[in-house]
């Protein structure tokens, strides 16, 4: 058996076992609001351990798919900030990673252009997510922008050659259409991108403290820059229910199991360990255990992040730095499709 | 009445003559292949003409959009060159016009982002002229790019805040989604394009020596680079009718009217009098006239053009300033439009 023939039958998590440098990763978050719990062990935790690893983590701050479910852009600069200092909080490093935001590459942007070349309508339309995002949005019609939102998402992967996308299951057909465009360039037009793969999360969806998907616009979620006053506040007043004895069910409690889930990840614990320890300590006990948890869990991340923001000058730089490599990348990148569609386009 | 309400009432020739410096032209061309006697008495002409009443003219050359209807970019560097060395020939003046080609000016093509946001797949799929282009493409689907087209024709005309757009009547509904771009990103955004207005030609279609439109995807065309032989030799195979007296009558005889009409257009005068001063001489006589009209009148521009084609370095740096130049104003625009959707976009 030959090395190639190994190598191309290995798993992906063998193959990023044994060389993590060979994967170059995009990933990324809509500046929409505050970072928190769930963002936090979904994925900013798995970024930093890629990191880790020895891959080029690339972290996008997609600003303009702000735009695509919002008729109007609010102020961004504070969103802005608040996730760069939550990056650098949760360690993420700039001297090995990439932050910086979409709207200040317009190299990357322009690669949108020849992508739409190699995409039809028909295969934009189909786009499952794309429907569901419809299907959700504030707008009465779909804009163009969302419409070719998986276009964009190629630009922003294949402008740095990305070859790793962690992602939810949900975004899996938004990366199929990356791999379409790398695909179809490279047989148009010469080798020249990767297919990215998907690195599938394993962490289960973080219950908010309403007992549904903890998320940015629902007021039910832990912001990583919330004190200690405030986390206790906000899980004093989750849902629970009446039944007193705690135990771990997330299809028939949903409210108890998101608290007892969040506790356990803090703790690095079986949740159904957790809830069995509380058991007729009730809410109250298990509030305090959460609580608990959750301050020890964040108090050194929250020790970075304010030390970080006693020097903005500094976390603005990261993002220029940042912005200023994406833009050396992206240049270098359209002037090889250029030169690979053969001259001056 | 007052002036507010002269002006506001006022057409827009009285306009342009009133004013002509108040208008930014935004014309160009798909670099398909060489310019011919069609494009010259359809727009070249008149851009010309618009640049001599004091107007500032941009000259786009929309590399990209040759990819809405080739599965393949061809070598476009000698395109290139040939429409450089026509636009200078036919004497669009490097110091007064901008001559600019669409990919290599980033921040332009970046505007289609936001731009995109503003229109909606609705709107995009009811295009007439994108139905119609749907409907002549080459390709089994309809790409991404084709359908966004006219949005990307938006951020060509509002870069540089252009305002008059000679068209011919099919391209107005193209233009209609400028205008509607601009006109909702001023209501949301604050005011900042112009709604760019139509300025249609009075040109009649020029026929091919074919007798259907002169196109440069026929082999009807006489490009404006085809040296006097070349052109005796292509009208010499043009074709006529059984009929030996010649007329101008467009619906009934087009190939001997074709003829007619381009002698009259080169000569300054009107097809029914060309037409009957020929009379009995027949195809013969028509074909000498038309040689000799269309040599006579484009001796002096291929004269300029060969001594440009002397000097390609010049020709080239015409571009390259051009492109300097679009993408100063493109950098400005984006710093605009970014300030004025609240921030970091």
């Amino acid at each position: 058996m030959t090395t190639t023939y190994a190598d191309s039958t290995a798993t992906l998590d063998e193959r990023i076992h044994r060389d993590p440098a060979a994967f170059r990763v995009l990933t990324g978050d809509r500046p929409t609001g505050a970072l928190h719990l769930g963002h936090y062990f979904g994925t900013l935790h798995n970024r930093v351990r890629l990191q880790g690893l020895g891959m080029e983590v690339f972290v996008l701050v997609a600003d303009y798919q702000v735009l695509t479910d919002r008729d109007v852009a609010e102020r961004l600069t504070p969103i802005m900030e608040g996730l760069l200092l939550d990056y650098l909080a949760v360690g993420i490093d700039p001297e090995r990673s990439v932050i910086f935001n979409h709207s200040a590459v317009p190299a990357l942007n322009q690669l949108l252009l020849p992508f739409l070349s190699l995409v039809s309508v028909a295969e934009l339309g189909r786009n499952p997510t794309v429907k569901d995002e419809i299907a959700h949005s504030r707008q009465a019609a779909v804009s163009g922008l969302m419409f070719t939102y998986p276009v964009h998402q190629a630009a922003d992967i294949l402008f740095c050659k990305g070859n790793l996308v962690p992602v939810g299951q949900d975004q899996v057909p938004h990366l199929e259409v990356t791999r379409t465009v790398a695909r179809r360039f490279n047989e148009r037009y010469g080798p020249l991108f990767p297919e990215p793969e998907a690195l599938l999360s394993a962490t289960p969806l973080l219950l908010g403290t309403d007992g549904t998907k903890m998320s940015k616009s629902r007021a039910n979620s832990i912001a990583l820059s919330a004190d200690e006053d405030a986390t206790a506040r906000l899980i004093k007043g989750a849902t629970t229910d009446a039944e007193r004895h705690i135990t771990y069910d997330p299809e028939g409690r949903p409210g108890v199991s998101g608290l007892v889930q969040l506790a356990a990840l803090c703790l690095d614990r079986d949740p159904y360990d957790v809830a069995e320890e509380i058991g007729g300590g009730g809410a109250a006990a298990l509030k305090r255990t959460v609580t608990d948890a959750v301050n020890s869990r964040m108090a050194p991340l929250r020790a970075r992040r304010a030390e970080y923001a006693r020097d903005m000058g500094y976390v603005r730089s990261v993002l220029r730095a940042g912005n200023e490599r994406a833009n050396t990348i992206a240049d270098a990148t359209l002037a090889e499709v250029r030169e690979a569609m053969g001259g001056l386009l």
